[in-house]
């Protein structure tokens, strides 16, 4: 930790991400990761109840959007799987020699899915006749019975969406939410009439997306992924990226439009409204537990966690101080608890036997959005101490006090979004540029581990491959909010309004 | 169905209710069976809205007794199993000889629970050094993980549950809820410093499912089970039975005081006070998705579900009439919707352009609890038509509607308490009694398939085994409500108020 400075209270500093991501996630009781399979972590309540928040405002918005809720089965018998690598390999091939998918024959296998999940072989002592796996996500299983649901128009548009786990076998090294084993996975799947359908669909995807970031105050490049970073068998899929603070992007958000490439293998089709049979088109859009990585790495300090108060499980602690003063202290801070609680809020009383300085601790790591304080001194002048995570220590009155909480639940939202948004722009910063020399490209300037790069960048497959050997780093995509005038390609000079970054992606 | 008489509308009649079960939970939109893994049903919206419902009054007992929610993994390493495995012969064979656990050696191996399974061995194409297999409860991975959270008094009690997805590999016929190979499952898991610890737990738990059942309209028969039904690892067990129309007991809750046995195998144990090692007790008290399967089997009729109102996704289904003839009807439709919301209520306004007849079939065979019409001349009249899923059609104000409502919720509620009341009455009669003859024992009138025999037992398991076998039923063990005045054992003869109850058992 040399060049990181001195551990704070046994947290490795923030500067030493590596360091401090696994330590936090532990310290502050989100996870415990000694449960004796690698990837697998045991969510401890406070961990489970921020998991819990972040879920209910997904919720919202697909009630919101019409969405509706269902659970698939976790188990996926092998040989559904046919259809899904015939597409699956259909595709790759003919992206490889650049045709047209139905040109293709189905002769050739894709196995590389199956190298990526967990099989279950026997029940009891009985080895199965069909193998079944744990969905790694459930196009499979949904698709086969959304072909039994959908008849007629009238069935569509088909909106769904599951929270549930799902498993991958990981083989890299496994972080806590960031890359497990088994993920807490939200996968919405929808199915439309048409491509318009289902174009509108991604359209209303990115804004529940953008309203989704704001609630955890976090800032992120959308972009539309290039074609060899494409889910298997979308048309095109855009990823959502929060920069963490060691310069790597985290991908916690997609969303794909499928055309009708998924319909085709599952005869998911319908009878339109002129009695023709017709291809369904589809999107999905998933997110999972990475949310909270992003939360826990993006808004934490030296000190611990910081939550939003969109998803702490308590934004408000309440703590008696000198109580054995006097009596009223403990009936004030109940009757405030029960005030706050009645305007929304989420309290928690503190008030268990131990000196102050061990419960801010406590919160401080937990990161718990305010503390109250109040003592026999803040009652007799009706006041009590605010205490804010993202620091500052406050008098204020009980009068209107929730309006007063909410006022400065605010404003640690802003503090927590123009922070990161501060962080980022020091994060991704401009590509120094390459030249063609007579031994090749150069770059102009060496790349800085843990930065982003954002460029123009108009090139073909060609010109990415060199951007992305010569740098080490992996281009995101077109960037959704291009650059309001043109500028030249890092490659090829032609002026272009193509955003793109060149990240180390986790 | 002959016997039975006409189905209606496609539904077998109730009476012939093995028949009508598995029609009505796909009819009614809970499930779809027809995922290609018996046992494993989709869980529709409106199925899974259901038991998220049942689930939040599990989670609002949960939070009001103190417990916390963990998640813990799905996936349970082989080697984990040892103890439990040691454990459970253990007991089972002190059992069987009729000495006490401590004095047995432990060199044989119960691989009973490997049978009932599902086994992941291979991840990706790797085989795994060590298989895993699919929980089908939790002890395993939570004591693994408890021994290493408890370490002094001050931890304790522990109160923790889960609500998760558990596997058994089931080998019987399965049903919808009622005997799945995915079960959608509730487990608390408690540790405590002593005996008197746990048993005021399971006093709690006791307390619990009482508040629940009354929310779920639902009597039921609570009973110790027999000494040879209780769960492995238990010092006793309590378990909670409905009875189902076909007379058939469904269990559907149990609860159990393990004192120190699970404790003792998995090194769980914490220093007292005075700094001395004390093995710690525990309870664990767990429900399933069978709640659902209970509401749906008890409560439903003819023409579908029936919902008790604290359950159903939708308590009040509103409805305009003849919308076209004034165009005042939707508009007061949703205003009624919104000041109904407002006082908690769940509401749905079915205004899809179809004939009435169809959405009151729709809603009636779903089992909302009250469907609301507004037309032209209740408007004009200020008051709307209320027609209630058990019965009845009455003309309301809309003047302080909500509370009308309110009313009507809780009749629906008393009726359905009352209706199942009224079937248990007929569905568990007096015991007919044996006598003993030259040739052996010998029933004193023949048994009869669907009914649940209650009489009062004081033998011992020669006794009961005498019982059973004549009777082709199961002894649900002691209930917790004896006789208020002994009465005589029907074997011994012996005067006694220990009241037990003979039954087929799902």
């Amino acid at each position: 930790m040399g060049k990181h400075g001195k551990a704070k209270r046994g947290i490795p500093p923030k500067s030493d991400f590596n360091a401090w991501y696994p330590a936090i996630v532990e310290i502050s009781d989100l996870v415990d990761k000694r449960y004796p399979i690698k990837g697998m972590d045991v969510w401890k309540p406070y961990g489970w109840s921020t998991m819990r928040l972040i879920d209910s405002l997904t919720r919202k918005e697909m009630e919101e959007s019409g969405h509706q809720e269902y659970n698939f089965p976790l188990l996926v018998p092998e040989d559904l799987l046919e259809k899904e690598n015939q597409l699956v390999s259909r595709l790759k091939a003919a992206r490889e020699l650049g045709v047209d998918p139905s040109e293709l024959r189905m002769d050739e296998e894709d196995s590389g899915f199956k190298k990526e999940v967990y099989w279950v072989t026997k029940g009891g002592e009985n080895e199965l006749d069909i193998p079944m796996f744990l969905r790694p996500t459930s196009e499979t299983p949904m698709y086969t019975m959304f072909s039994l649901w959908v008849r007629s128009h009238a069935d569509l548009p088909l909106k769904t969406f599951q929270i549930v786990n799902t498993f991958r076998y990981e083989t890299k090294q496994t972080r806590s939410f960031i890359r497990v084993r088994e993920i807490h996975f939200f996968e919405a799947h929808t199915v439309h009439k048409d491509e318009q359908g289902a174009t509108r669909q991604i359209e209303q995807d990115a804004e529940i997306v953008q309203r989704l970031m704001k609630s955890l105050c976090m800032p992120v490049i959308v972009s539309k992924r290039p074609v060899w970073d494409t889910f298997p068998g979308a048309w095109y899929t855009t990823a959502v990226d929060a920069v963490m603070p060691n310069g790597r992007t985290l991908q916690i958000a997609t969303y794909h439009h499928y055309r009708d490439q998924w319909a085709q293998a599952f005869d998911l089709n319908y009878e339109d409204a002129e009695g023709n049979t017709q291809n369904c088109h589809q999107t999905t859009f998933g997110m999972s537990e990475r949310l909270l990585g992003a939360v826990v790495g993006m808004h934490g300090d030296d000190s611990g966690l910081i939550l939003p108060p969109s998803v702490s499980p308590y934004q408000i602690i309440l703590m008696p101080v000198a109580a054995h003063v006097n009596e009223q202290v403990i009936p004030k801070i109940n009757d405030l608890a029960k005030e706050l609680r009645g305007s929304g809020f989420r309290v928690h009383v503190d008030d268990r036997d131990i000196r102050p300085g061990g419960k801010h601790y406590h919160w401080e790591i937990r990161g718990a959005p305010i503390r109250l304080e109040l003592g026999p001194r803040d009652l007799d002048a009706n006041k009590c101490v605010l205490s804010l995570r993202t620091g500052g220590k406050i008098e204020v009155s009980l009068e209107n006090l929730s309006q007063t909480i909410n006022q400065y639940l605010d404003d640690i939202s802003e503090t927590l979004l123009n922070r990161s948004l501060n962080n980022n722009s020091e994060l991704v910063q401009k590509f120094p540029g390459i030249s063609s020399k007579d031994s090749g490209w150069e770059l102009n300037s060496p790349i800085v581990d843990g930065i982003v790069y954002e460029l123009a960048f108009d090139g073909n497959d060609a010109d990415a491959e060199v951007l992305e050997k010569i740098t080490g780093l992996a281009l995101l995509g077109d960037c959704v909010e291009p650059y309001p005038e043109s500028i030249p390609c890092a490659i090829t000079g032609k002026l272009t309004t193509r955003k793109q970054h060149l990240a180390r992606m986790y």
